[in-house]
């Protein structure tokens, strides 16, 4: 297996995480192992910046305050983590990296996409995936998936059990047209690199969502590695 | 009076804490009011970034994830400290800014100063301070003050007190050829920039660097204000 570096993007509840899951198991069943990993942190000092990125008390900050935060985390992954990996013939599934960052802050927050081009350029040489995984649906879809408002269940329950949304964090607070901006960027971003991108529609059926999965991974392995 | 944005650099242990407080309370006697504040630091997001900056459990930091988390700590003190402060009229002085990273991570860590630019210009515009004092000396002989290791003073008591730096912290580890080499990037930062740059000796008689200091600022403030 040659290595390869595998990104799962999209809005907070559009379900990624989850299929990032499922995809390794799938791998895993034909006998091809993976790395997960996530973003922000991965590492250690990643974890904390995290922790310190999602904290309350800082209230809203400021789209380049994160940006810069972000790409330290994204430096230290890509040094202590991912590069390893791949340098040793791993596959790394990583549940956000840089296209997140030009959608939240860039499109979501307003900052210039030049100014994050800078700081990328800077934190990881411009790094790319060699396929990104776009999970899209609406806004307000991510948003009952999140807050596990479906039908017949007014409890509340949350919908994607095993997430690392345990409780509220500073992103939750951020309206419906943010989301909904941030999508856009995705969505944008997808057309800027079709050769790299695969959009996922994952407002439905989980199983089509992961047959869209399979289908978007398929033609990097080599033939015979999986069977549809 | 004017706002003015004075910095106070220097290595490890070269005295610029303990000057800073002095010239404040020299102000103050000449009833000139100022703020102070430091980096990395100065705001509650920027204290939560310098505790991971400053945390063993990484090792040794890749010096461009140092000058990430650092630039994301300045801008926030920037947006939310020193900006407002100037804009209220006050005379801000800050222990370290983006001098600092210049000598430590440029010089001390080897991170290109271009790169360093690259950064400076989207986390602060390359701001500038009016007047920024180098407290200059050997490094040998601030890790003596650091240390404590004075004559007579077997007992490795802290030379300076009051200062935050009550247990030992990632820097702490660095050898002296680091701050030699951080101790010559300031020297060239001040060259580079004279008119902005003062050069206070602080390696001998504190009475006489707080006079050198005194001196540095003086003729920034209106005529009449202080009297030497």
């Amino acid at each position: 297996m040659p290595p390869l570096f595998i990104t799962f993007e999209g809005i907070d509840g559009s379900g990624k995480s989850t299929h990032l899951k499922r995809a390794a198991e799938w791998l895993a069943q034909h006998g091809v192992a993976s790395r997960q990993t996530h973003e922000p942190g991965g590492t250690p000092l990643g974890d904390a910046l995290r922790q310190l990125f999602l904290d309350h008390r800082w209230g809203a900050l400021d789209g380049t305050v994160e940006l810069l935060m972000l790409f330290a985390s994204r430096r230290q992954h890509l040094l202590e983590v991912i590069e390893p990996a791949l340098a040793a013939g791993e596959i790394v599934l990583c549940d956000r990296f840089t296209d997140s960052t030009c959608a939240y802050q860039g499109r979501g927050r307003g900052v210039p996409l030049e100014l994050i081009d800078q700081v990328d350029l800077v934190a990881t040489g411009r790094r790319r995936p060699d396929r990104t995984l776009l999970f899209d649906l609406p806004a307000a879809a991510a948003r009952a998936r999140r807050h596990g408002d479906r039908p017949g269940d007014p409890g509340g329950q949350r919908a994607v059990p095993g997430g690392r949304r345990g409780r509220a964090d500073r992103l939750d607070a951020e309206d419906l047209a943010f989301y909904e901006r941030v999508r856009q960027g995705f969505l944008e971003q997808a057309e800027r690199e079709p050769r790299r991108f695969r959009i996922v529609e994952s407002g439905g059926d989980p199983a089509r969502t992961a047959s869209q999965v399979r289908a978007a991974l398929e033609d990097l392995l080599p033939a015979g590695v999986v069977r549809a």
